[in-house]
């Protein structure tokens, strides 16, 4: 995890015009030995064996904000919990009435997976912050790096970002009562038995209301393959995609003896999900041949435990996952689905039942951030290029709030949510360079962007 | 379950041309009262909430080898056990040293099974004999009910009709040593804790050599829809269908992040099973558009447990399961399997493990014992049909060892291995005199057929 020494160097040029200090310029570089520290002592706290395991509200995440929070204490920075237990690590400003820049990102992981989804934010941010003591520099506002609590969603609590809408005043009652999955207990308890405050959560009360951010930005790994096959470190985003999401999909027909059954009895479940999934997959695939960009994923797909050689399958289950920047391209691919359920019905026999469809909206990044990312990218000499995100991350909880948000991909390797996941710290320290310049730059510009 | 009095006059009307006793022709009708008890003391005996459940070498077919056996001796039958624990009643014939008539089936049945599937050939064959006691009737030679053991292979003993095998000692010895499916205790260790002696059948040791068996006839309800559909109460099967079968057949892909990874980058293994599935059912209806007959099914076909939503499918597995008369169609799809699954892989970057391959060839039956069976129906006045089987039934261990063997179905709702399976007491009635007077004529005629 060492890093070369040439690759120390990249650094941030800021031109610095507070009220206090107008003519002062200092080099802010990120501390990237601090990040490799913490790295380091995070991946110890929380390697089990196969992968690193940090549950959101449990024993993995608590110590990981405990490693955090202490370091950041040793740096002199303040540090404030909110009701929901988000970590703010803040960098006073000159001004500290003025809205404050938010660099976050979260430190619970999924179960088994690698140690860079979601730590690099943070120590991206603690790294920059860190950086900025050690240069001297007195940002005009306030800088605080948000560490938010249960971002993964998937593994932990099935709400979208319940930590950082909290820290911005903007969860909704009823996610505090989604279940986590392993344990059957709801957020709310989870919050109390770890000592927060899930009324104060429900009431609204928080440290960053939005109308006191002035920009936020996360950087994240990336993760999907694209930038390491474009051979480019850091990637800008332009927008998080949005989704249209079965959870619980079934289709049914009928459990007969596969030898005795000719095919024009049969009801066979099996099929009927394969072929929908075939034809739903060719569907994408035309849709992107005309230029639309989107993905399409049937996560499970699955016979159920009654099925067996000898059996002609009554009954199977699966997970669909539509995603695109372009709401129409997702709503042409349900148009299809809604196509072929009732086709494929009809020709086998079988009855599809699509259950709940959860959707959440696409998130355009801010075209300002955008463009200082870039000038930042450009200032430090990192090559760069724009992307869509394939996930959500906390930054969509931003910019639903109205703030101006950014997000900063890193180049990954083995994709993420899983142990094999394998950031080259060389390119963590080229995007920590561009957080660090874009975060001096905007600390004293005008306006966000 | 009653049977109505008109449909207990169906009855087989004897020529009966024994060395003893050539001018005797007896009207010899199945005890269909003995059938209706049995069947109801076997259900009381093995229900247990949801279906029948009597486990292979295990307390439910215990208890029902004793039901029936004591109910044999009532009768005045001989009730022998053979080294495997198959049962033997007998009715004794004029001339004991001639080969023997064989009527038989199994009593073990599925996990949550119906009452039908097996136990209706056993009573169709006590029944028989019961009527030629009732009668007067003495056969010219001994004829025999087979219980046999350990039929429900997909359930217990993954290994084909091994106490039917054994009965012709002809069992082989890996098959000694295959595991119950839920103990994975060997079947070997199975008979020894059931009190027999699997050393004995190792040797071959049994009580009905090939040589000995004149002729033998399996009653069984029909596993499928066809009969049901068709209006007609007893099918002659022509032939149980060769099989070419994979348990564990695997694609191998990698796990990705959903949202992330572009289509180009993916190597989906649900999406690659789906394309097989489907493909290969359309290769399978062109096939029968030629007219060949066959059935093929995907019985299991699921991502693995590694599954989620968020993820795009690492690991598929599929049983597979193609079955026809006639070799060459079967042989027709694999062929198709072939081509498609390295066309598969190298469109989508996965790898297919197909795995070992489970080959049976079909089992036709005596064309004698066919037209034989043919006249009896016929002089019962129960409309019949030919067909091809579906599954597998302990017949075929007969006809592969070369003994003149046929196998009858009886219409059947709601198919079978499932506690649906609904044999009307009427369609067994008419099936059982056509067993009755096929006995009767058979143990009466010069040679088999």
């Amino acid at each position: 995890m060492a890093v070369p020494a040439r690759l120390r160097k990249g650094r941030a040029r800021a031109t610095l015009r507070g009220p206090q200090e107008t003519a002062m310029r200092p080099t802010v570089t990120p501390d990237l030995g601090l990040a490799e520290e913490l790295f380091a002592t995070l991946r110890d706290a929380s390697f089990e064996g196969v992968g690193i395991t940090r549950e959101a509200y449990g024993p993995g995440e608590r110590i990981a904000h405990a490693i955090v929070s202490e370091r950041a204490r040793a740096l002199g920075l303040e540090v404030a919990v909110d009701p929901a237990g988000n970590l703010l690590l803040t960098l006073p400003g000159a001004d500290r009435a003025a809205p404050v820049l938010v660099i976050g990102s979260h430190l619970d992981s999924v179960r088994q997976g690698g140690n860079y989804d979601g730590a690099a934010g943070v120590l991206a941010g603690l790294a920059a912050v860190a950086g900025m003591r050690h240069a001297g520099f007195v940002p005009a506002c306030d800088i605080t790096v948000l560490v938010a609590r249960a971002e993964e969603s998937g593994s932990w609590f099935p709400t979208s970002f319940p930590g950082s809408r909290a820290a911005l005043g903007r969860l909704p009652t009823e996610a505090l009562a989604v279940r986590r999955l392993d344990t059957g207990r709801t957020l709310a308890e989870h919050m109390a038995e770890e000592g927060f405050d899930p009324d104060a959560v429900r009431a609204g009360a928080c440290l960053l209301p939005p109308a006191r951010v002035r920009a936020y930005l996360e950087l994240h790994i990336e993760q999907g393959p694209v930038l390491d096959a474009a051979g480019i470190p850091v990637g800008i985003v332009t927008a998080v995609p949005g989704a249209r999401r079965l959870r619980a999909a079934r289709v049914l027909g009928e459990y007969n003896h596969s030898g005795a059954t000719p095919r024009r009895f049969r009801r066979d479940a099996a099929i009927a999900l394969a072929e929908l999934a075939y034809r739903l997959d060719e569907a994408w695939a035309a849709l992107e041949a005309a230029g639309q960009r989107l993905v399409c994923t049937f996560c499970v797909l699955a016979t159920t435990e009654d099925a067996g050689l000898g059996k002609i399958a009554g009954e199977a289950r699966f997970q669909l996952d539509v995603r695109s920047v372009d709401a129409a391209s997702v709503d042409a691919l349900y148009a299809a689905l809604h196509r072929l359920v009732p086709e494929i019905e009809a020709r086998r026999g079988v009855r599809f039942e699509l259950g709940e469809e959860v959707r959440s909206p696409a998130a355009p990044m801010h075209a300002g951030v955008q463009a200082a990312l870039a000038r930042a990218a450009d200032a430090a000499g990192v090559a760069w290029r724009s992307m869509p995100s394939g996930g959500g991350h906390d930054v969509v909880s931003f910019a639903q709030a109205g703030v101006p948000a950014g997000l900063l991909f890193v180049r990954n390797q083995h994709g993420s949510h899983n142990p094999q996941e394998a950031m080259r710290m060389e390119d963590f320290a080229a995007a920590a360079a561009v957080v660090t310049g874009w975060a001096v730059a905007e600390s004293v510009a005008d306006r966000p962007g």
